[in-house]
């Protein structure tokens, strides 16, 4: 349950069924997972981030896999207990395989190891990177 | 400048050179940048990072561009100023797309985001996405 | 239950009692809450966290509704299960409304994005801001 | 200088120049800071990002003054170096004294000594805090 | 359970059961702990892992017990459950007192205040500090 | 430059100067440096931050060069410029070798990824390792 419990629904008022509706329509899914529900407390912050997450999450020069595991990378790195456990889920509908999960683990890995190498050493930006 | 200074190829071991040769060869390029030249001054941590770096980073289920784009996303949301520069400029050298890069920023920007929202509003893990 | 058990009133040394019994005195209730408790393994540095924690949360040209929002901005960017959770319930306790932890997490929401933002873009400081 | 460059007034689209033009009427100033500048790569993520945050910091349960305190928090808990010097540059055009600024800092101090405290001794959340 | 299951010695490839035995012999135990069981799915990973842990966590300048402590106090900064976990208990084994812990916490929690008050400060880095 | 500017001796009240005198004649150098003449700005901070990193500096359990090594590990972990600067001289001072500087960095890196491996891969604690 969240802070202020979930909005389920049955009990949610027109305009937060509006948002619930879309994300079925958009997922083929009647399932609303707790994150929304619990988002619907506060029905403006709700829509911008649905509309936000498919105007991001859609596909374009990436495609809606490297998309999902890029955030499963974000959320690693935050350590982000629901965000790890939903985007991994949502990863393996679009396509992440086991081979492809462990990948990704160790660059993520890699990357928090050598971005403390980097700031610990105190590492200067080369020339050739500085924008 | 690193804390003890770069170590360039001319007064390095044979030990840091043999390391130095194959980051050369296998980047097609001279160029040394100063991250391995900082962890020079630990010859094993240097052979061991270059060879997990190697061993992550080569073409897999995941391609080397995806790989690029889940370093920077890591170290974007680390606020490592010298990862995201060096791997920024990996990522373009690896195919990377402006478009790509807004899409990249537009996702990472997303899940640091929500991840404090699924966080804040003390969210609980869907029984369906438990491991 | 915290790493060495929690120390309770009756089983606490005077030392830690009389820490216990400012809180008391402080927050006009019988309750300790786990922190202090776990901190009590350590007598010193539950006094000094205690008095620093009176000091700074303490009406000042901010009020204390105020620093409990800012309390709990900080927890939820790190991802502090505990301390969201208690802070959460003082900022409640200080006068926060649903419609405020709304807003508070709107901000905390944006500004966890557009960190990420600022930095993967590489944007430079503006002249008029440097100090 | 961001990743790309900063796209100036006189060179952008005239989508960018709308969003351009909302900001400095928001703001009543001709200036656009580099955050924007950098953004305009993007324009959609310009647009959405300006429209989220005009929505987010406008006066609502929480005044703009309080909800740039916030920002600041979270700028110098993540230490994002550009997020922290232009959100304290805004809470200062909002209201914030240097007596504020010296409690805010006073506040995120202890909050992120706290956080570690909490999870360093692995405190269970109160069931009275459970939500 | 982690993401894709435990691995148990019974049901590990000969890869994987090389690794399990060289911990268990490493450790003077039978008991392989839940992360090495999780790795386990990507047999490099594994392997990578368990080779520069025991090179980092070696005696050497430093002895295994301050590596444990420093071990805690990055897991306990990046709010790592598991981690703090598991590596106060390796501390303890190593020889941490109670004490040592309680001071080692301290630390921590300094460090991550000032940090932020550095930060937020704008505090520039002496000319003695620079390397 | 810090956000307010720095104060030195000569411009600072008695209340900052006593502080200073103490800083100076508990590190048998004259140098003040930048930190904390940035927290100049608000005495009470200045001498609660001061006392309580002599309080937890001290030797003790642990001795004053392996508490400079947490601190580095944490600044490194944070990616905070100024405290790595400022924290890897003290521990110099206190008498880190370069090999003990590595091996610290190796730990810390080390750490680093495997928090995040543990997270990502939602590694569950291990009943034995429970508090």
């Amino acid at each position: 349950m969240a802070t202020c419990g979930l909005i389920e629904y049955e009990s949610a008022s027109p305009e937060v069924r509006a948002v619930y509706d879309d994300i079925r329509a958009a997922r083929g899914t009647d399932y609303i997972n707790n994150f929304w529900k619990a988002l619907a407390h506060d029905p403006p912050l709700l829509r911008r981030t649905w509309e936000s997450i498919k105007a991001v999450m859609t596909p374009g020069a990436l495609d809606p896999l490297v998309k999902e595991l890029l955030y499963v990378a974000v959320s690693a790195t935050n350590q982000c207990g629901y965000c790890i456990a939903s985007h991994t889920a949502s990863a393996r509908k679009a396509g992440m395989s086991d081979t492809m999960f462990a990948e990704l683990m160790a660059v993520v890995g890699m990357a928090n190891e050598t971005n403390r190498l980097a700031s610990g050493y105190q590492v200067e930006i080369d020339e050739r990177f500085r924008v």
